[in-house]
């Protein structure tokens, strides 16, 4: 179960607040980016960046454009979040419209992972979420490259999921008045055909770790 | 042009910033949902919401789950980001894996819209964005409907662009080696078919406001 807290406590009608693990671990690994939001200088700053989970750490890349969060000396409080967008509602009404999704919204501290086994391990997850397959097929993370990374661990014991799925909600009389289509469209998330660099030398087909992803689109 | 500030100046290698107007509004008019951040409590919250633009105005729909931002009698100040995520970019070494992404990041304060006119402009606009020809098709707001609402004006003063739109930038020696494949998986996002509300009543086909928009995916 997540521990609601005053921060993660919702009251939003017909958005219901989830609160078992596995839809807060199937939102996290369902995305492809998050939004991670510091406040720096006062005010809030919301970046997009890679990210990975591991059990019930999320690791971020230090190396996104949040220099304040790299340069930090202290663990840094941020908020993370994930959405996937799943349908827009059209109802009988304006006012009813909506918008089918799942979020998830983290709280915590990002601390950095300095410990060169776990940084690896953080790496590796990062990978296996950006591009399952790459970290046997590519070629391996050199220790130059290793110091010059920089990777972030914030701990999943301060979350929400969100979510709605359903369809349009509309009041009564606009649903007899009948004067107007009322459904979903869907939205999904896919993978086109793979574009191989410019440079790369004949002979290559794409393998199957980056073909098979197609069939993981939602 | 943009308006580069300290707070928009970007500092990362091969993320350009972008710095004329015309991408800044095309990435928010592609884009479905922002992430709004705010500062609550001394802590970051972001949040996925709707918003429209109109002009250099982000309308925002104050009815998100952004409580203290709604109850807020002054102006807030706010992070309002907006990530198209364009392809997973595979390259010869781990360390070198990237994403493409067009991302705009807005700074500013965001203030009701109160002004009964402006206010309905506000709701057209995120009508518009949310579910283009639902403010004609669809029975339109009411005075207690109208009362309940809440839109929120952003200006786009204090904004920023960035993207990356390419290959893989490998090390020549990674390249040379040829020992991994290397190239962009494109990510899109695309809309299903309608699914017709459960209570529609029968006779009534998708219109071409929401079948037409299949089209329009990226």
């Amino acid at each position: 179960m997540l521990s609601p807290t005053p921060r993660t406590t919702l009251g939003r009608k017909k958005h219901r607040a989830v609160t078992d693990r596995s839809a807060l671990h199937a939102v996290l690994d369902e995305g492809l980016i998050c939004h991670l939001g510091i406040v720096r200088d006062g005010v809030p700053l919301v970046l997009p960046t890679g990210y990975g989970r591991d059990g019930d750490t999320l690791y971020l890349h230090g190396s996104t454009g949040a220099a304040s969060l790299r340069a930090a000396t202290q663990d840094v409080d941020v908020c993370v979040t994930v959405t996937l967008l799943d349908g827009i509602v059209y109802s009988r009404s304006v006012n009813n419209h909506s918008m089918n999704y799942r979020s998830a919204v983290v709280f915590g501290t990002a601390k950095p992972v300095v410990e060169p086994e776990a940084k690896l391990h953080g790496l590796k997850v990062l990978t296996d979420h950006l591009a399952p397959g790459s970290w046997e097929h590519a070629r391996e993370v050199n220790a130059k490259e290793f110091a010059a990374v920089s990777v972030l661990a914030l701990d999943l014991a301060e979350a929400s999921v969100k979510m709605r799925a359903e369809g349009p909600d509309d009041e009564p009389d606009d649903v007899g008045a009948d004067t107007a289509w009322a459904g979903v469209l869907p939205v999904r998330t896919v993978f086109g055909a793979p574009e191989p660099s410019a440079d790369l030398s004949p002979g290559w087909t794409p393998p199957p770790h980056v073909t098979g992803r197609a069939a993981t689109a939602r």
